[in-house]
């Protein structure tokens, strides 16, 4: 015999043996006649999907017969795959049910990228890695034995037989909430099932006959908005995104206050755990009913939030997270079945809440870390997520450095006079005529300015009724560039006798963003908020940097909703974030609700973000003296010129000598 | 240096070394000077107790220095000890606390059986094994760190390092229901908590400070009654037993009625499951009460009951159970949390259901064989359970087999037209005069004979009101042995003229027990309901003989309360049981229940059980046609005088010459 004929055999007999190999992956072996496509490739290991276990139901485990296909050297197109194309449609060109494709001669077979488990999501942002599926729960359809007088063996044990013998899958577990139908469902398919199954081990659902989809959603805890996005698991496809208010709201606007409920109501706790669970029970409703799927269908669900929502979600008592030393009941990664925190869905799934990393920096920071990765990356990259407290993660993948800044609520619009969330009607743009000091803007809702004469009519509707964050940042950003006020943040009195838009109040001045109802003004006192709020930025920025040896930032990222909504360039020229090529500084939209998504359809990630986290250096920047100093040292606007030599590039700052800080304007004023 | 010095040492250094022997382990090494006598123990695998970890707190270290206490070989009693001393009374005679004694010189070291945690409880039948303590829940007293800023880490990481650092043990993990309370507990406890550990692993209850008794509860629920025994978990000692009516029966006084219940109504199966759960928490209620320990003590609880009551208990359809082929939903091992099933009890307490054996033979019947233990016999052993149907179980360490026989529930008084439940006022005993053919009697709660004087007097409170099970048996046997019914069941009515007991009813006779109100009478039906009972019975033993092999058994263990009341003697005159020196025929009591107090102390008993049960061979007699076979033969009583050797040797038979059953009894008339 040649080598051929005695390679190493998938039965080790003496029948004859073809060389069989796949593409991509390059794995490669002899096998016998009429061994199929899907089973040389499990003997292999190769990546290819299959939820019927061969029995050409499913149609996941398409291939390409590279080569032979013509020839006689794979069997013929059968019965079986016509009907499953007589009843699902047709395959691609060229492609055959790997399950009903045997090998007869020396063949290439190619598994396509939807054929594979492992299959990669790509993600809308360029610099983005694409998500990789590494199912958390898989289906597997299961022809069990039916019982009888000669075998007692109860029904679970021979379902988990069939696991076995049919998947190779044993030590299976299920909850007495699966077993409850257990023997219904059995009954009702026939005894044929499809078994969810959660990392090869806890049963999550059982359905009657075959299926082959099953869903899951990854949760966005925020103190002010949930949000839920719900995915096919097999194919990472979002199909519904869900959101509404956090209707702990009406316990506090803002976590202390929340916090602070919790401490003078007895039993606070659980009423606002009680109010969380309804409201993500809610939105996993609302979901389910955008995307068509029952409840039943979602197999697992991934949290994240800050470490006050976790707990609070988890039913943990958050009054230690409302004071020193900030003491976490649990900070590590959490697994839980769903019904224990009141969601309804599949009887035996869990919800995984991603690890927190300190008191002040949690579960949603390291969701924004799994989407971003900068643990992988060579580049020095700042990753900044601004809410109520801003949390900043520095380094790359040698070093990662965390730490929470205290900027407050002021970049959400809270604390400022005419300060408003981000809503229709809310400025978000400012620009300010550098000799006439007469503002126009642009509000959420339209696209025009509000010097273009369809503006009063495109925003009749909405009205114009604050200033939201990033209208804040630029307003503030325009007041110091247009020589408004100084760069320690003091507005120029001195102009009011010639700029109508400047205006005496009481001892200090103000500038008149909007005349009118409601009349916008910028006051001393919300310069001084926003100038507090971006020094603690900017300071705990530094603190890490400075830990990490000094290196600037190769990469800035702004994660959340305010990131979205400003510009970073006059995020940059108010000094909220340090100095970067504005080419790679750049918003990441919700990266933490991203990261539970990563979690949720790769179980490997979550090994991956547990080990980032215990990993990831904590600076508790409140008992840090160098953080006083840079926040002290970060209060001017910005800090210093020649620490912005990419700002610089694109925009025109005031000359930064000291004690003659509005020269410049006044200059151009002649 | 000799070898004496060069021993192998603890720390590996070069400090003295001393000769170190452990009794009654005869473990033995080398310790340098000032290591204590638990430390030694420890690393050695001495089982020596500890629930303090060594800071002189428990007292459960407490050792004997044997050899060496009176010169200077081990360090002199210390100001920990006699604080000890001082708060919870004097150690035992020349005792000492294992932490607190250092090794000074070369000694011997004792431990008495209440310091070691595998320690022995005997139990009260002679032929039965000890059980043996291994804790499934054990109580280690840390020292937790606190939080500090300059440290993010939670409190749950903080106590598993204290768990790791101080006991060695890693990956702990705490339920939801357990977290909840951490925060205040570790504060409570000013950072000294004790964690009562489940399998080295599971966190079920955490208090403040230091606690150094747990407890668990065995129930067995039955048909008609349910039994909990609350132990010590460390001790095995049973603190208080408590026991109710099963509530269920108002859905059906049989389990098949039950059943018949949740098939006709829809979501039965949950009322019946509500009933039972809060059945058993109300009997932990009592059962704590009793014992004068809280419900938030009860560390872990398990389980045994027939399938039936087992499927309704975990919340499970008993359908499949009414109907062939019998179909157990779950048949292994099972536990989960206390808190899944309505137990309110420690917030992560488990309970452990033992495993069923097949669909008519439970984890009632695994308690049993756990209890007696004929797999660990050399003795082949007959294991009875008699209740609404019976259960036996067969062999010996070689071999097990196990059926279930369809005996119905005359045994239990039900069926038989002056049978009752075993209670006060019923008739338990029966004796009839061979000539006169006049019975005397005995009921419950009374020791004196009917024909005594004080009799009247004696039952006055209870009366007498009817027969129980164990007297249907006295009263039959004694019909037989008397010669009022033949070899075949029939009363025989030419007596009627002779004998007032014996009288006509219709175109059968009747046996009068009693006179009076009520007026006790055995009909022909009830002769035949208890012959086709112990046929089965019979029948069961001798398929289970035959199947082993043929040898008989050589000793008969009847469990359960009929096995507890009826006299040996008559069940084996009856043709019950098969042969067997009566000497080695005995009651266990109630073994299932002793089988659920086993599994309660012993994790390695539940290893031990699940897998005897796993290799059990179950018999279905519904389709062995050698069941029909031995059933029809067994009908008369007994089967054979000759089959009855040992019978022969206590009680005179009436000679069983076919045709001339009542020949015996007319010559002795004569």
């Amino acid at each position: 015999m040649n080598e051929h004929l005695t390679g190493q055999s998938i039965d080790g007999g003496e029948a004859e043996q073809h060389l069989v190999v796949f593409t991509p992956s390059g794995r490669r072996d002899y096998f016998p006649t009429e061994v199929s496509a899907l089973q040389a490739a499990r003997k292999l290991g190769v990546d290819l999907d299959s939820v019927c276990g061969g029995r050409g139901i499913c149609g996941r485990c398409q291939v390409v017969i590279a080569e032979g296909q013509s020839d006689d050297r794979v069997s013929p197109w059968n019965a079986v795959e016509q009907r499953y194309v007589d009843k699902r449609g047709a395959l691609g060109e060229g492609r055959r049910l790997g399950c009903q494709a045997k090998i007869c001669g020396d063949i290439v077979i190619d598994v396509p990228a939807d054929s594979q488990v492992h299959r990669q999501v790509v993600r809308k942002r360029a610099e983005t890695h694409p998500i990789v599926i590494d199912p958390v729960v898989r289906l597997y359809y299961v022809e069990v034995r039916e019982p009888d007088m000669h075998d007692p063996s109860s029904d679970l044990r021979r379902l988990q037989m069939a696991l076995a013998e049919q998947w190779g899958v044993s030590e299976t577990h299920a909850d007495l909430a699966v077993l409850r139908d257990l023997q219904k469902t059995l009954r009702a398919g026939e005894w044929k099932v499809t078994v969810a199954l959660r990392k090869g081990r806890d049963i999550v659902a059982l359905y009657p006959g075959f299926r082959d989809r099953g869903f899951g959603v990854a949760f966005d805890i925020g103190s002010t908005t949930i949000a839920a996005h719900l995915c096919d698991l097999a194919s990472g496809e979002v199909l519904a995104s869900a959101g509404l208010m956090n209707p702990q709201i009406r316990f506090g606007e803002d976590l202390m206050s929340r916090v602070s409920y919790v401490m003078m109501n007895p039993g606070g706790d659980g009423e606002l755990t009680r109010t969380v669970r309804e409201a993500v029970d809610q939105l996993i409703g609302e979901a389910a009913h955008e995307a068509g799927v029952e409840r039943a269908d979602i197999l697992e669900a991934t949290i994240v939030g800050n470490p006050i929502m976790h707990h609070l979600f988890l039913g943990l008592d958050p009054t230690e997270l409302g004071g020193a030393p900030f003491a976490l009941t649990l900070d590590g990664a959490f697994e839980t079945p769903a019904r224990q925190l009141g969601l309804n869905v599949a009887p035996g799934a869990f919800v995984y809440c991603l690890p927190c990393i300190a008191g002040h920096v949690g579960a949603d920071t390291a969701g924004v870390v799994l989407a971003e990765a900068p643990y992988l990356s060579d580049e020095l990259t700042l990753v900044v997520d601004v809410g109520t407290n801003a949390e900043l993660v520095f380094g790359n993948k040698e070093r990662l450095i965390a730490c929470s800044s205290p900027t407050g609520p002021a970049f959400e619009g809270a604390q400022i006079s005419c300060g408003q969330r981000a809503a229709p009607g809310a400025i978000e743009r400012v620009r300010i005529d550098r000799v006439t000091l007469e503002p126009k803007f642009k509000v959420i809702g339209s696209d025009l300015w509000s010097d273009e004469p369809a503006f009063d009519e495109a925003t009749r509707q909405t009205g114009v009724t604050g200033v939201c964050g990033s209208g804040i940042i630029e307003v503030i950003a325009e007041m110091f560039l247009a020589g408004v006020i100084s760069r320690d943040g003091v507005i120029d009195g001195a102009l009011a006798a010639t700029f109508p838009r400047v205006e005496a109040v009481g001892r200090t001045f103000a500038y008149v963003v909007r005349e009118g109802e409601p009349r916008l003004v910028i006051y001393q006192t919300d310069v001084r908020a926003i100038q507090l709020a971006k020094a603690a930025l900017y300071a705990g920025a530094k603190l890490l940097i400075e830990r990490a040896g000094g290196a600037a930032p190769q990469r800035v990222t702004l994660a959340g909703a305010f990131g979205s909504h400003i510009d970073v360039t006059y995020a940059m020229a108010l000094g909220l974030i340090p100095d970067c090529d504005l080419a790679h500084v750049a918003a990441a939209g919700n990266a933490a609700g991203t990261g539970a998504r990563i979690a949720l359809l790769n179980l490997a990630a979550r090994a991956e973000i547990e080990d980032v986290v215990r990993r990831v250096e904590k600076i508790e920047t409140a008992i840090e003296p160098r953080f006083q100093e840079h926040f002290v040292a970060a209060m001017a606007l910005p800090n210093k010129v020649d620490a912005f030599p990419n700002l610089a590039k694109v925009l025109t700052l005031p000359a930064a000598k000291a004690g003659d800080d509005d020269s410049g304007r006044r200059r151009r004023r002649r």
